[in-house]
Formats: C-alpha cells, structure tokens, sequence
C-alpha cells in the first residue's frame, strides 16, 4: 500500500490564483514521489475577513450558526480552485467540503472540536489515484449543521486526517521556514530547528511563537502523527519536523527561547489567610473563561495573618479580569488591587532540561549579570518562565539564547518588524 | 395550517448588503401577514462572474465537477447573510444549503435536474416559527456530489420548493415590475399583465421575452403552482400572476408580442425528395444539441425531383449548424446552403385564440398593410410566428400590439436601451 502524505497550505498560500498554481506544484511533486497525497486547504487571503464585514454590516452581534454557514463558503472556493490547478497539469483530483468527508464536530459553532473522521469516502478516492482537496476549518454535525474549528482550525483538520487516515505525515506548509530558537526578528542569530518533539512545541506555543496553533500540535502528540512546518515558497528547506521525544536524539537542554509580551500581572494584596478564598477567585475567573497563566501566593504575613495573590493574565483578559475582582472585593477583603501591564515573559523550553540540574540557575545567573530583576517565577518539567519587565525582555532572550548555545553560523533571512515592547 | 408561501430573490436583489436588508424587509413583511416564508436566493450580484474569472486564470476548459463545487459557494454566502439580516430585525431564522435540506437532482454537472426535495427538515423549522433561507441554483446528488441547474436554475429551485411544500404560492421578485404585452423598451404603451396562463408564459418566455426561465415556468404548470413575478424594489406593484388557463377569465385573444431578434434562417437546397432526408438532417442537428424553431420544406418540384428545406436556429447555435450541414452535404446532395441572419421572428401569444377564427389574418393584414415581407410562418394553439426583415421587427410588434388592443393608457417607466436591430 501507498504512503499517505497530508498537505496543509493556509490563507497567504493561496492568496492569489498564481499561488494556487504554485501549490499544485507542490502537490503533484509529493505526488511523482510516489505516496497518496490529501490536500487541506484555508480561505483564500482576505476571504475571511471580507465575509466578517459584511456580517458586521448586516448584524452587530451575527448568530454563531450562520457565522459558520457564511464562513465555510470561503474553504468551498479554494479547494475548488486547488483542484483545478492540480487537473490542468494534467492529474486527477478531487474536492471535498467537510459535509461530503464526513468530519464530524461537536454541536458546538465557531469552535467546535472533530469527534471523528469518515475514511470510506477518502480511501476510495486514493485507491483511484486521485489527489484529495479537503476543506480546513469546518465541520459537519450528526445532524448535518455545518460547523467551523476556530483559530488554528485549518492545521487541526490536516492533523485529524493524517491521524484517521494513519498517514506517513503531516506537512504544514505556511509562510516561515520552520520552527526557529526564539524569534528570528529580536535575535537574527536564531536558529531553524530540524527536529522538536511535541512538547516542547507546544511550550513553545504557549509561550508567544505562533508557527502552529497548540491545538494541532495537540492533536499530532495524542495521534502521534509527525508534523512538518515548512514554507511553501523555499521549497529547498524541509523545515521542522515535530514528533515524539521517544524518536528524538537530545543533544542540548534548551531547545528554544521565547518572549510573551502580551501578559499582564495582577497583585490582590491582603487578602484573609482563610481556606477557599484562592478557590474561589480562580474558580469565578475560569468560569469567565480567563485563563490565568503564572500564580504565586505570598506565605502569610504573621502579624495581620493576610497574604498577597499575584498571577498573570493576558492583555487581552485584563479588562475582564478586572470586572470579576471587583465584584469580588468584598468577599475577599483584599486591601487593594495592583496591576502591572508593563511585563514580559522569558521562558526557557527543552526535554533535555530534565535530566540536566543547573539549567535553572545558569538562566538566574544570566538575568542577573544583565541587571534584570525577576518578578515571578513559574516552571514545569520542560519549561522554565521567569516575568521581566517589558524594557528587558529582548535583552534577557537575546542572552538566554546565547548562553544556551542556540546560535547558527548564518544570520536568518526573516522579514517583518521586531515584536512592539 | 399556515400557508406557505416561497419568495425568490435574484443577484441584483442581494447585491450588497443595503440591499440584502431590503430583501430582509420583504420577507418579513410576509410573515407578519401570517404566512410561513421559505426564501430562495440566488447568489449576491457579479460574485459568479468573479468566481469564473479565476477558474478560467487556473485551467482553460475547467471540470463540470470542480465548476459546481466552485459555483454553489455563491449561494453559500448570500442564504447566511440574508439569515442575519432577519435575525437582526428579531425574526427566527435558519439558513440551508441543498445538501442541508436535501435537494436531489440527476448527476448531471452544470445542468442537472431536480429529481426530489425533501421536506422534513423544512417542515420541521417552519413548525418551530422559522424562516427558512435556501439556497437556489444548487442540488445534490444520491452519492452527496454538488451539482447546479444551469440557466433559471434558482427560479426552478423556488418553484420546486414550492410544489414540494404544497405552497399557496411562489413569488419571484426581480428586478422588473412584471410580464408586460410586449417589450416596453420597444413600445412604451406596453402594459402589464395581471395575469397571463403558464402556456402563454412559456410561448413569450421562448419568443424572447426574458423574465422567467422556461424550466421555472414549465415546472410551476406541471405541479399546478401559482407563480407571482414582481419588483422587489417597487413593492406597492403585486406584478403579474401565472397560473393555469382554467382559473382564468379570457377577455381578449392575444395576451402579449414578441420579437425575437437572435434567429437565423438557413436554406438546404434542392434535396433529393427521398424519404429520411430530413430525419438524417434534423437527427443530426439534436444530437449536436441544436435547437431548430420553425421548419418548412417546400413541395417537391416536379421536374428536378428536389425539395428546398428552410428552418431557424438561435444566432449562437449558427456556426456549429454550418459545420453539421457541411460534413452532410455529400450525403444530402444539397445543391446550396443559403444562410439569412438578419431576420426575426415576431409572434403574437394568447391562449384567448383558440376558439377566435380571424387572428391569423388579421395578423398578415397587418403586417401587409407596412409592406413587411413575410418569410416564414409557424403557428401553435397559442401561438402565430412569422419571420421578417430585422429591420421590419420593431414596426410590425408596435403595430400588432395595437390592433390586438394591448395598449395602456399610461406609458410604462422602463428604464434601459432599446434591443439591437
């Protein structure tokens, strides 16, 4: 039986009609190589954005459900269009919308995870030798309500048929050339990573380099289906290929070294040294679907037996946040709210890190050579974050990476601005 | 049991989104008055035209396939932007394409037929209080392919529904105040109809006048739908209603002119007067897809023993006719093929006819009276055609409109140029 290779290309992939030849290109090459190849595909560009205004003008609050019935139409135009280009080469392919595969969701729109795959159809086609262009992004209920995956959704899809499809691999072609140290645009010295395990990629994620969305990569370490991210325009660059850390040879420690400038730090000062209070502000604030990220509870003070609650929120939560604590103000009897928007978070993420002691404190060392005074410290088995001010935040990576000995002998070639501090 | 009435809207009545609010209006117009809606529509404005632009930058001769999967995102957009807008105004509603409700057609790409619809997810919302919005122009097949309904398709989609549903009527807003006595962009004092039959509909539809696809028209008759054709920007206008002859009361014989100006008449000359002849030339002509109109074939002279045969096609079929009347020549041993292409053929419609000797020569009396040369006749039950000189077209339809006494008093406010002559 043939190897089944996924091919995922997002929306400046297929911006245009000349970069949808170019993608069939890339295709029909996975193709001459001799595997079976599923193509999933994003909105074109702009098409998102121009349905959303138009929903805008017609509704100021659009029903979810429709919101995804008008979404979908834009992943209906390129995998038509893809399909095109691929047969006037002279290949035989084929379209799908989610609703004809049968990716089935929850009943949950704008958002919705897949439960399954139908693979009759899929199959079937291969077997033909034909070259399958699937819709990323949308689903299909049992009831046949057309649904979409939200952010990342396009990725997630390809990694869900690789998986239900038990494919070779899953490629994600985008607009980088792979997963990099730390960000090619503050340290030009950044390295590509050949290899990075699930992991750590999505430590990675998490913590501010937004190659792939932590979902898909989720999704490939649950299926364990090796994911490669790669630019569908420097095709002589076979990027980074993600897998499991089982398959993985770990030379050094640290694998990469990210910045997350969009956090902010809240302090509830003095709040009563009683069991439950922690409880329920956290439990009120998850409720609000505000994910709290680094969380530290001062020791009691002896004397007023009060303590202090700081954690991390990001900025885009902060205004939320807010509103919640002050309706809880009375419950807690905290003296004061205290808000520092003026932070960053500088982690460190590597497997190897867990066998090796001293790691932490070569980064404490090297932040406090620097003058960089550490506000919060919060770590997991491959990750190590420490919250700076926003002023040193390039300056703690662009050492951390250094130290670490994450540099490359060639300077990246990566457009775009350096990240706003 | 409420009533259900099926309202259609075209691309020019969902254009943008100011007009899609007004197409909101009127459906909910509609429910207020009691009525349980489903609502048709077409594709917004040039979205089609702009889809086939970048199908043809990607393959000269696209797939049937790929062009229907490519085509019904169209409708995709315009049925989710329409439930917003009614959802906007606080009415329910849900939006379904066909593959959602059900619309079963041949496997026929670009052109299919309706086979069936299915009505439980239809009856099922409008029991809940919902307004339905599906989309036309689009159908599914048993084995979930897309196909679409060529030429009129959501007109056909409409009247389908309505005959599914049992509807009490089928209404379709376009961008004209109704079927007129003729074409006012030719004679001003053309008035509107009130009523006119399916038949004669069918016979102005074929003599060119272009408000309703003979499909729609032919599928309202078969299932016995009543069909509204009205402005959707004129709303205090009701347009004109189709229906059966037998709920009609008949005042006057003829109901309506037309001219058809995109004819052409060819001359096969001196046949052989044997038998199969005919059947060898017009058999060939279907199978190309040829549509012929009117035929004659001349007595056969007495001396030469050949017949001279005449008959018309659309202007755009002449070329391809030329070429099958070449590659036949030898075997016809036509002596000659004479082609006229400035002709046009004027008709007079009136299911009131039938029973009224006289209306053919007052027909010829008339057109003799303006020294216009009649070339070819034909006629229906309902129906006289004659061919003239181009040039004689528009003269003979002012003056037949008048002598049937089909003027209004006031003069119709159409806007647009005259046909070409």
């Amino acid at each position: 039986m043939k190897k089944i290779i996924v091919q995922k290309f997002g929306g400046t992939s297929v911006a245009d009609t000349d970069k949808i030849k170019n993608v069939a290109k890339i295709v029909i090459r996975e193709k001459q190589n001799g595997n079976d190849v599923v193509v999933v595909v994003s909105a074109m560009g702009h098409t998102t954005d121009h349905l959303v205004k138009m929903a805008k003008a017609l509704s100021p609050n659009p029903s979810a459900r429709e919101m995804d019935m008008l979404l979908s139409t834009g992943e209906g135009v390129s995998i038509a269009l893809l399909a095109m280009a691929i047969q006037a080469e002279g290949y035989d392919a084929v379209s799908f919308n989610a609703m004809q595969v049968g990716i089935m969701t929850e009943n949950i729109h704008t958002k919705a995870r897949i439960l399954d795959i139908k693979t009759d159809k899929l199959r079937k086609n291969l077997d033909a030798g034909k070259i399958i262009v699937v819709a990323g992004f949308q689903g299909v209920t049992e009831d046949g309500e057309i649904t979409t995956l939200g952010r990342g959704g396009s990725d997630t899809s390809a990694v869900a048929l690789a998986a239900a499809l038990n494919a070779e691999r899953c490629d994600i072609y985008t607009d980088v050339e792979g997963v990099y140290t730390t960000d090619p645009r503050v340290v030009p010295k950044a390295s590509r990573l050949d290899e990075v395990s699930y992991d750590e990629m999505l430590e990675l994620a998490h913590a501010g380099a937004n190659v792939l969305h932590p979902r898909s990569v989720e999704t490939a370490k649950q299926f364990a289906v090796p994911l490669r991210v790669r630019s569908s325009f420097k095709l002589d660059n076979l990027g980074t290929l993600i897998l499991g850390v089982d398959k993985m040879e770990i030379f050094k420690p640290v694998a990469g070294v990210a910045a997350d400038l969009q956090q902010a730090r809240i302090v509830v000062c003095d709040v009563p040294d009683r069991p439950g209070i922690a409880a329920g502000l956290f439990g009120k604030l998850a409720k609000e679907n505000i994910s709290v990220d680094m969380i530290i509870q001062s020791y009691a003070r002896k004397i007023s037996n009060t303590n202090d609650i700081a954690f991390t929120v990001t900025l885009a939560d902060l205004p939320k946040t807010l509103t919640v604590l002050e309706s809880l103000k009375a419950e807690t009897g905290a003296s004061d709210i205290k808000v520092d928007d003026n932070i960053a978070k500088v982690s460190i993420v590597g497997a190897g890190m867990i066998d090796r002691p001293g790691i932490a404190s070569t980064m404490f060392e090297t932040l406090a050579e620097l003058n960089i005074n550490i506000k919060m410290i919060s770590t997991s088995e491959i990750k190590i974050s420490c919250l700076v001010d926003k002023s040193d935040a390039h300056k703690a990576v662009e050492a951390l990476h250094k130290v670490f000995g994450l540099e490359c002998d060639e300077i990246a070639d990566v457009k775009g601005d350096l990240p706003d501090v």
